[in-house]
């Protein structure tokens, strides 16, 4: 687990009560790993200080990424600040167009008008870009990246030949879905996708998070809960998703999973609905998946499948009715899923519900972006 | 307002932040009323001291319900408490065969196994029940009723003539799903119906939204949440329904979602499925709803009818981002309604997404049932 503390980060963000650590995937000795960082990429984290920025620091530490440097860039506002990250101490720079001189690999995560300002920026310098913002991701020349779904969208981006480009890392609600729905529908094939969400405050950032916080110890107290992320009270309540609602009544949240999904199945007939809700909850998403297939899948396999299946955890005990949580899944690396049964309103075994939770800031962001960039050591 | 506060009724149970008052429907003189209360049915609140118990109290004050005499009865260990209410002092009396003598009206809210022992012997005595548990709602002699939807259902049970019956309070989630989609089902007939939701502590009793409010003080304090009714931590958490999980795979909450809506709808074909999680809200439901229909059915149809239909207030202002919330409706009598989009997912005009809430307390129990029984005045 990385070394470093935010002040932001209170005991709601990693107490034990709301999380669990995983373990590093692979611990590699620290000679062996100083080696590696001798010839490993150089590192660009842009938004090192937000929600995500902070666990691209943690995952990068728990699986070991091996770099032999790494730049924490953000805004003006918090360069100079000191950061320690493993065994060194590092400032916080602020990004500039130099800031990618000589950056091999850059994970950004400030927000959609950075990533279009400085991405072709540092593309121009022979960086790739891992964007985990929405900027890039429905340009057709930009792959976007699910690595247990479709790695072989970015099977022409290479470290090695040091020429820039850009990877879009999806939303998060969609790779947390994504995750869980692809490999049924490799062996199924999915026609129709009806997905409720139940998403967490971290999806709208760490200034969220505290805001649930801090409008929960309001409320408790019988006083008024002070608003300034979101435009209603959050704590006990729950509401609709903030992304501005589009001419068609979908948000933009919502259109991201349909749009999104047909892009990275590659397969634009695929029909998708999805209604995403903000959920009192601190940093896992949950959803609620109804499939429709186009070949019979019985409930039995697809439990097989999904157990079988890379970043999934099955939790689905129906004897102890104990089933995915947001709380069970925040910090871990894996997707959960569970409820997993034949839909009673479809015939035969043409359909199934499912319900999916995933830590957003993980695997919805962080880790997904990472797991990019290993796929181009 | 009754007038009434147990002492597990804690500012969050009433405060602003957590709910808002309906104004009585009709405010009849106190003149109007005694007279009416000279003539009105005799009535009992079995349960009196439970969360809906004490929403009976509220509602029949709320709307000033006639009634020239009403019993407040509970378990042997409320016995004896005294209990103000409008403009007299009762004292909760322990429920027995006895306490149904000359009563007219039941209310009845002590679950399943106190219905199944005393209903019958209330309906031997010529009092009309009406049944807040599932104890009796599949039985086809009973009707299920919500008076929006399906007020024929019991148009061959009358007060004057004194014989006892049966009446069944359908589900809270199902009440609430169907005050919505009932009057879109007239004009366009729904085939299939993908439900989500998102329930609010109240369904598991007082009881249960008090330890979500300790739970809540208790991780915010970064001490570990005392569980009790549920067996996992709820604050900053959510959960599929602890209902018990059948062969289907399906929980209990989620069937009688299915079965109740092809009787009250009395369609045996319409095809149901439901996924149903707790979140950690107080009183109110919320439900993502996925109608498809037999006949064509644009967005804006849909919304004068459901403008128009009984019940229903249609909050869906896509400007402003301001949809129905479980806080908004906390207290209130109707069902919201907004979200209201054409799906993309279908073709044309053959299905729609909808966001419905509704407070589990009020409509989705005591106030359904109180209208049934004003049905029998």
């Amino acid at each position: 687990m990385a070394t470093f503390s935010l002040p932001h980060q209170s005991h709601l963000f990693s107490s034990s009560t709301l999380q669990t650590r995983t373990r590093p995937r692979c611990t590699i000795s620290t000679k062996v790993r100083m080696s590696l960082q001798e010839t490993g990429p150089s590192l660009a984290v842009v938004g090192v200080t937000g929600a995500v920025g902070q666990e691209f620091l943690s995952v990068l530490s728990d699986r070991d990424f091996p770099y032999r440097s790494i730049k924490m860039l953000a805004s003006k506002r918090s360069a100079g600040r000191r950061l320690p990250f493993q065994d060194k101490e590092y400032v916080i720079e602020e990004l500039t167009a130099e800031s990618f001189n000589g950056v091999d690999i850059a994970l950004f995560s400030a927000g959609g008008s950075i990533s279009r300002e400085f991405g072709p920026v540092a593309v121009d310098k022979g960086t790739i870009v891992v964007d985990n913002s929405s900027a890039f991701r429905m340009d057709e020349k930009v792959p976007l990246v699910i690595p247990e779904v479709n790695p072989e969208a970015m099977e022409n981006i290479k470290l090695e030949n040091g020429k820039g480009a850009l990877i879009a890392n999806p939303n998060c609600s969609t790779i947390i879905c994504l995750v869980a729905a692809t490999p049924l529908h490799r062996r199924a094939k999915v026609k129709r996708m009806v997905v409720s969400t139940y998403q967490a405050a971290s999806g709208a950032g760490a200034a969220a998070m505290e805001e649930l916080e801090q409008q929960t110890r309001e409320v408790l107290d019988g006083r008024p809960p002070t608003c300034k992320i979101f435009k209603q009270q959050y704590a006990f309540n729950l509401f609709s998703h903030n992304a501005s609602i589009q001419l068609s009544g979908y948000n933009e949240e919502e259109m991201k999973m349909v749009k999104e999904t047909k892009k990275i199945w590659n397969d634009p007939d695929v029909k998708v609905t999805a209604t995403c809700i903000r959920v009192p909850v601190m940093r896992a998403h949950a959803e609620s998946v109804n499939l429709q297939f186009e070949k019979p899948l019985d409930e039995d396999t697809a439990r097989d499948i999904l157990k079988n299946a890379p970043g999934i955890v099955v939790i689905d005990d129906r004897a102890t009715n104990h089933f995915p949580t947001p709380l069970e899944v925040s910090n871990k690396d894996d997707v959960a899923v569970g409820r997993i049964r034949r839909d009673l309103s479809q015939d035969g075994n043409q359909g199934l519900d499912i319900f999916v939770c995933g830590d957003q800031i993980r695997k919805g962001a962080a880790l997904n972006a990472i797991q990019i960039a290993e796929m181009l050591l």
